[in-house]
């Protein structure tokens, strides 16, 4: 699968090692266009990589969902940068470039996530019910397509039971473990389905012209990028601009946050009309989830910037609260939509109401903790 | 309604106001013996004249909540000392009168619990699931035999709404409503007849000559409590040692409880294995069942200690916590008993789950907020 390209650009990569190290020393008499080129072309050339590797895999499924992983990354950075960076590229290309890549990692990212929300739900009911009958066991999530449960899989992450619960001595009942029991194989059966459907998408995608087209086009910037006159000018003076801008929306997306009730535990918010209206979750989590994009974005513009120098730890850890965030709500609605199944039994609704209930307060918790990295971050660089 | 024997209690009372500030003012001369009779003298007229307006409200059922409550109260305080300062008190008579109180007491305790535990769960239901179609409201908790919603009706104390999160504008969903429509009058059709039940009892035991036995023995108590020898030694030298025994057996409670782990929050371990067992709550809740008693017997013991000067607010914000707790966790149960209804709709039973879940997280927040007062409280006094 496109093995012809990979190769020249692992070449690449290794000949770049060491210019980096010059780039990085003489940062201040550098273009802004070349700093721009040396990350795109890096960037493509992992994409290159990625691709290289996942035709390789073959049966291997844990080598596919790592290069799959890989691919989406590049496939992120290098839209983020032609996005952020746009004045000093040649626009109508950098726009149409990142339509495609768009929509490439979207298309990657659908099967990854299928796997991760399967592994979150059944990890909550496993949390919730404690060890199941040998029925439950059986029904644990097969490895699917991707492989089996790699890091996207861990539990939500919960301090460290410093001081753990005592196990309940309480004797399992039976309508609640049957409860239990049944939604977890109704949400593996719809998951495992949304899965596969995925994993077709993925490999149709990948066999597609307009596949083709995208894997073109990156090959091409692992060699040259169309740049503007704008981009001779010294890196430091063109790339503050649009670097500043990018974070400017961070912080004003940030600033329309309810974070001063985020920063109350227990309060209750997430759940708020959850019974009312399906899409009401929706509606309050999507500020979350734009903040969470300008973020990547933020970061990536950073990445640029700096030249491959060590990466400001706060933003990633800000962004790890808002993946959680954003896979906690996408749970719930899982939850939730496993709850209209016709049919149903109503101790399969009950567990399912419960799950749902559960990973709200995820979501919560993802506030609560974002809050917290957040101010940390401000404080530190204020 | 016992009128004959609460005029002189009234008189008493007024007396005794003049006699206490002398009381306090040489509380190092007085004994023992002084000092806890005329606690008990206090209580036992709060518990008369509460009888009086008990037996007076007629049809005002504000009026004969509030007294049953002062009745409670009374009683609760009496039977706690008597177990407290039993070494200065005829034992015997102490116990059985002890017993008896608390067979009083949890009798009214449980009209105003059903009363409240609606209140909680209907006030919880709205907050979830927001204004909802006609048909709901005209469901809402009619006025029942202890009047309409009163202090005990208030909703789960969540910090105040600073940057509330905006009201959702995703259109209402009709098997969500309907759901949570039919939760809430499942719920408030079980719990009136509970409360109706709970009524019931009331007024049977204070019809009862097993209640006019109490009432005697606690008329005794307005005027003369059987002392022991020991109790003519100085207040100070006798009172300390029982009172101190109290706070030990608290502390010892408190130093069980996963406090570490309770100032994590959002350490989802109020749920934990709530769907395997429907006693899995009630197990891990008995430990801060059993601090909330002996924070109480506590209070109670420094009540005497103190004779009437201002108490100490720390125990009572921590009680408060815990009480919160207390009514979470067992809503939380009328939410789980109100799912096993036979045929209900799987909508019905996903509402009650969300719900359950909602108030073990009210659950776990209580637990957090009793770890803060009683962090705050134990910095502060060592």
């Amino acid at each position: 699968m496109r093995g012809a390209t990979a190769d020249p650009a692992d070449l690449r990569t290794d000949l770049r090692a060491d210019l980096r190290a010059d780039l990085r020393a003489n940062a201040a008499v550098l273009s802004g266009g070349e700093v721009l080129a040396d990350y795109l072309h890096g960037r493509a050339a992992d994409f290159l990589r990625g691709l290289r590797l996942y035709g390789e895999s073959g049966a291997d499924t844990e080598a596919a969902a790592e290069a799959a992983r890989s691919l989406r990354g590049a496939a992120r950075r290098i839209g983020g940068t032609l996005h952020t960076y746009r004045p000093l590229l040649d626009g109508g290309w950098a726009d149409q470039v990142r339509t495609e890549l768009g929509w490439l990692s979207g298309t990657l990212a659908l099967e990854h996530a299928c796997a991760a929300r399967a592994g979150r739900l059944l990890g909550a009911l496993a949390r919730l019910s404690g060890p199941l009958p040998q029925a439950r066991t059986e029904a644990q999530l097969p490895p699917g397509p991707l492989g089996p449960p790699g890091p996207a899989y861990a539990p939500p992450s919960n301090p460290p039971p410093s001081n753990p619960p005592p196990s309940s001595p309480a004797a399992p009942d039976r309508t609640l473990t049957m409860g239990a029991s049944r939604a977890g194989a109704l949400l593996e059966r719809q998951l495992t389905l949304a899965r596969t459907r995925a994993h077709s998408a993925t490999l149709q995608a990948l066999g597609s012209s307009r596949f083709h087209a995208v894997a073109d086009a990156v090959a091409v910037l692992a060699s040259e990028v169309p740049l503007t006159a704008a981009a001779e000018a010294p890196a430091g003076e063109v790339l503050a601009g649009p670097a500043e801008a990018a974070e400017r929306r961070l912080r004003d997306a940030v600033a329309t946050l309810p974070l001063t009730r985020a920063a109350h535990p227990y309060n209750a918010d997430a759940l708020i009309h959850g019974l009312a209206a399906a899409a009401a979750g929706e509606a309050q989590d999507a500020p979350w989830h734009q903040v969470r994009h300008l973020l990547r974005l933020h970061r990536y513009a950073e990445e640029v910037r700096s030249a491959g120098s060590l990466p400001d730890p706060a933003p990633i850890a800000a962004g790890r609260t808002l993946d959680h965030h954003r896979d906690a709500a996408e749970a719930a609605s899982a939850a939730a939509n496993a709850a209209r199944t016709p049919r149903i039994a109503p101790a399969t609704a009950y567990a399912l109401g419960v799950l749902h209930a559960d990973q709200r307060h995820e979501v919560e918790a993802a506030r609560f903790a974002f809050q917290q990295v957040w101010q940390k971050a401000t404080v530190t660089t204020r």
